[in-house]
């Protein structure tokens, strides 16, 4: 019989768009990506929103989670390997951590995170440990595996050169998605030589280092963050139908909090609003069973709920202008939240105030507390040196934080109002909308 | 006020991936693409199953549908324009034509068309005549508009020129899904010098013809076409997936006949298993509706079912060996028919033989009746000769169906069989498993 | 000390557009690339006059060598390493072969060889086993090992498994080279899925097969090659640059045996002139030698001479018809000569009949005597298949040699006759070139 | 007859790697790129010595000269035809200038030009304004016409929107080198979405402006510039190449005014050795000329000379040391001077110090005395605002001016060395190479 931790007769390949192959030797891998709990992860999309921004952006995390394995393949098998300072016995443990780092995503996650104060990692970590397949797979290595697979993931793990591979200023994850992301949105930033950057990693005691020679594909790879960062992933397009989505879980939290009749019940929402939520619930809730669900509440009798699904499903969001919290837009804020009120249109759901920085996105800033380590440069002398003081480009971006704020509205609402001129002409005057 | 065909005040551009940038210049198309039956083919993947076999083709037909429109605009606007042949007013028909050639196709069309009896064609004319947003924005120009769209796109319009750059051998339509197929599957078939192609198209009376100097590239462009076919469209794997939609299809039509009581009621499928389907009920499915039952549904106290859409949801697809219907393997396969009814799996589910002809994709046959126009080369001193008679490549593989069989069964059920071991083994000797 | 055969202390790379990397981990092989007669390839364009075509094809053969050589290392290194058939003890011998095999070809070789009477293959030969820097370095392996070599790339070499990764229907020389002028000239063709071909690459007793699974990956490269070879390789206008450099090498003979005075002596020509050309004397011509003397030759006193490198130069090539060796055509073409006569213009050097079958370019045909062995595929249960007997689109293409016969002439010279009038009359309308 | 500023009844293409195809449609720029003058571009490479780092660097000013032309013409044609601002008469003007901008380069420009005072703007108008073929094309226009063009060239041009079209900090020739370079050498830098700041520019009374919209676009060039000057254009290896280059000029040059006799007499140059270089004869300068001399003279008796040109034709570069001129190192300079005295290596040609800021590219410093015209931006509102202040990129990296000296000096030659240990120990100790 074949061993849990052995390898396949015959390797299996996936074609990727990205890697071009993605390589699979290890029986456990295989078993791994064939758990209901990892094909669940087809039905959730990499980028959220982002595909009504981007329309190519329909790609799953799915997609990226095995391309991130695949990167950290690359390194330990190519790179690492017969290297003093790398133990190979480490080798599965961050194979299956890269498999499975993004396990516990649910369906737009940054909107539910927020809305339900939930956390993604702890639904990682619930699903390695829990009564699953992806317990079942890991556990026949040993019984302590799967505890240490959730240690690597969740950066508690005692050798932090395995975590860094996966939770770095450069890991294997983020090497993905940038380049991942650039391709399916067609945009022309997200590229950087990846292959160069692999071959100047090396495993140092308690971090991976990059060799000085490669300092400027990884600056390189730090633009392209930068880039991908503020031309996609905080899009304000994207943000909008960000804004609307949250507005509708609000929306329908409040209305079963009132008893009010569904005429397609949120079933699958129950323990979620109930702060009840079980792994099992939590692991049915998938984007076809939110769309399913926004489809049918286009047709409610509540009009708020029943306006921002049809915006969310058709692609009528909220229009934006800029906004700096400062004490003189503070006041206009202020009276335009009155003003939407007179104007019968509620505030809470239609007068959006979104900052960037509220993304879950982190940005190379050395010096601040930041969970993911910093990159050090490997001199020829055998010194470290922390990128920034070596480079600088990454310097000049890697000090400041930018915060973007923007207010969000239906100006189609507004722009249709036949009643109440004068509200409607004092609102786009405040937004400085002149007809 | 802006005409209904006016021209927006700015472009809108679109970033694509394989055309790099989709751009947009008429009002028209622009309210056409925000219309609710238009962004419904978001959530429609262009390949139905093959997400499956390929995780990268996770795009949308409203993806394919911007390139159409998109091909035909370079078209018209960069190569006709101001060229005798080419009457300019039917411009906007065109362009309009290509955006909304795919509306009516409905989720997983393929399986769904061939279980319900239905055709995404008649659709697609019901969306475009009946009463839709779609309807009311092209009304716009003229009342006779929007029969024009439909019969361009039913190949039905007078003008077979018009009609032949959505439907021919090398038509708009192909030259897009070809190469954003081969985009997001990442296999390295599918590219052909399509700017070339583009640059030798010429109008002609009753068609597009092509000038022999771009023979080669035609060449090429059909090589990209059978490779894509047998490679990715007929792939075993994705077929084994419609196999398996096919057969979950049946099921709960047939229970829901037989008055099983779903816990999961399929609300949204009762007029289809009725034959009552209304348009705005067809409007209603789309994958994410399929999915949330699938996904509901493998909890089912029916055991095909339930074992169906676990199957669907979690790939664990059929395996398949080569059949071909000769007399000695039909007696064969029913031989296995009635061994697997002895061994309790019941072979309406579990023993299908599939035909990649049976797939709904035509190849180059000339002489064979067809409903695509041929492809005509222009020869330098002005005579037209169909391409077949001029390429060898083209004659090759132009002249010959290929058929191909394929029997798909439950490997893993099969093998889990702990009782009637000699019905076991008798079913895996047929099949050429050996243990 | 480093033995010769040893690795290099820490492994070189070469940036190369079209295997990303060029990897050097063997002394042996740097050294190799070190010596003078390897780089004088740097000097020998890999596609003759294409570039007077294609103005990308700028690249040397130098390129193309490395190129066959990665391509060979990453089949030996990564996916024959550890098989049965596979003798470790090969692995110098073939990647020698590889980097070095078109050691032998001079400045525009095809032509040089052609008036010359020259074999390139004879030089390669020579190089490595006479007194040169290639040679010094290849002994240190072993008394044998230049002898051996030299066998590999003369297809001599008893084990023709190595000999097939070099010269076979689908070899690392041929694999290389359709990539590579497809990337410098830009064209679309000459893609193929090289990643997956190498991968289904499998040692047998006497050759190199490919298993059945890549059969497709493999008829893709053989229509990239057809494209290759008639849009680039055979292309008209690099036929006619040749043309016109044939002349001029044949010209520059003539003088010199009749002791014409040149203001620029050919020199280097000398001993090729006389057949006395020496290796020494070989490898001192490069290209920019022959671009220097045509430079030079343009002020020459001698008037056929000085116009055609004056063509050559400055891109002023001769155009041409097609011409086809009936009975019919060789007549005209005898006329013709006599009206060239008559209106003062050499048709020795000014009318030139060019076949494409010429040129030193064979393409896939079985059954046919051939140097290059024929591609075996091997099927699941083992047996071996020739391709062509698999494939259909090969069989189409396979069995037909497709010659193109072209009738080359200066038509500007012809244009401007000021007199003779009706000599010129006749001459256009038999070139059918009407005014 | 045609007009020599008329359109060709056929639009000519050529294939680029780069640009996919480069359009002609005026009979002016096809008569043009035939002249002598502009076809000798073929013989000069875009890179100079690159060639030696990157060997896929092979491309010629011929290809880049065509691809400056093809941006312009897009501008021109694509994207401000129409626009107020733009004056459709400049067009013809714009399009002669961008083809020729470079046409006065010749070899190895870089190291011709230090050695010999030459600069190649001079050259350029002399060609244009001389008795050449270009002059003649141009002059068809009328009779202002080549004094225009060249003014354009020389940015002495009133009309400075024309001019920044060439020579500005986002011009068309540095779109097209750092795609071109990219491109051959093969590179992951030097790509930005050229299509979309094509989009964004606009013609503005004396600029050329980008709208506020592209500025990632524009970060993205600038960034890729960075990249390819430090990575690419700066390479120490390739500055070695060019040290000896310009080691091996000053030597002939010598020998010549030293009376030396050569095997191979230094014709070519004799009037640049004696400041009488005329047009025609800079013309027969070209890059196969100088490599056909330094072949020759590897020959030569004189063994500075023979051992330069040996080493630059077999790439035996010299080896590097980082170099700051600081006191202290220069006290070492003077004692390694010395010391190579003693070791009977002439310093004069084998220790050399060279900055990169040397080299004859300039790089983005707005506040510094630049002859480049710095990039606006244009706001929503209509204001302007120079690049460097809205963005924090490049006002990051366009404040500094970065050198980079090393110390150039042949280590084989060093190591070689059997006699005189002691001198050759402390050599090798003062460039900290221990053994």
């Amino acid at each position: 019989m074949t061993q849990p931790t052995g390898k396949l007769t015959e390797e299996k390949v996936f074609k990727d768009p990205v890697h071009r192959y993605i390589h699979v030797r290890d029986k456990l891998i295989w078993d791994l990506i064939g758990t209901s709990e990892f094909q669940r992860l087809r039905r959730i999309r990499q980028l959220g929103t982002t595909y009504l921004t981007f329309h190519g952006a329909e790609h799953s995390r799915f997609n990226h989670s095995l391309g991130v394995y695949e990167i950290v393949r690359r390194i330990v098998d190519d790179v690492f390997r017969g290297r003093a300072e790398w133990n190979e016995e480490e080798r599965m443990l961050v194979l299956c951590a890269a498999l499975l780092h993004d396990l516990g995503h649910g369906p737009f996650s940054h909107s539910f995170e927020k809305v339900f104060h939930l956390d993604h990692e702890d639904f990682t970590r619930a699903i390695i440990l829990g009564d699953t397949e992806v317990n079942k797979v890991l556990s026949k290595v040993g019984k302590d595996f799967p505890k240490n697979v959730a240690e690597v993931i969740a950066k508690t793990y005692p050798n932090k050169q395995v975590v860094s591979l996966i939770s770095s200023q450069i890991d294997a994850d983020r090497m993905d998605y940038l380049q991942r992301d650039a391709y399916y949105t067609g945009v022309s930033y997200g590229h950087f030589d990846m292959e160069r950057i692999l071959r100047v990693m090396r495993p140092r005691e308690d971090q991976v280092v990059i060799k000085q020679s490669g300092m400027h594909a990884v600056e390189d790879y730090i633009m392209s963050r930068y880039q991908m960062y503020w031309q996609v992933y905080f899009h304000p397009v994207t943000r909008s139908a960000e804004v609307i989505l949250t507005k509708i879980l609000h929306r329908a939290k409040q209305l079963h909090q009132e008893y009010y009749t569904f005429k397609q019940e949120p079933t699958h929402f129950y323990s979620i609003f109930e702060d009840e939520l079980s792994l099992k619930d939590y692991l049915k809730l998938d984007e076809s069973v939110i769309l399913f669900y926004f489809q049918a509440w286009q047709e409610e009798s509540d009009p708020v709920l029943s306006d921002l699904c049809n915006r969310f499903m058709n692609r009528n969001l909220f229009k934006y202008v800029e906004f700096h919290p400062t004490n003189e837009q503070m006041m206009k804020l202020m009276e335009l939240t009155s003003l939407f009120k007179k104007a019968g249109i509620d505030p809470d759901y239609y007068l959006v105030v979104d900052s960037s920085s509220d993304l879950p996105y982190d940005f190379y800033r050395p010096g601040e507390e930041e969970e993911r380590l910093p990159i050090h440069l490997l001199k020829t002398n055998g010194d470290l040196r922390e990128l920034s003081r070596e480079s600088e480009i990454v310097d000049a971006i890697s000090g400041k934080r930018r915060t973007d704020h923007k207010l969000y509205f239906p100006l189609d609402l507004l722009e249709n109002m036949s009643s109440k001129k004068a509200v409607k002409k004092k609102i786009l005057e405040l937004l400085h909308i002149h007809k």
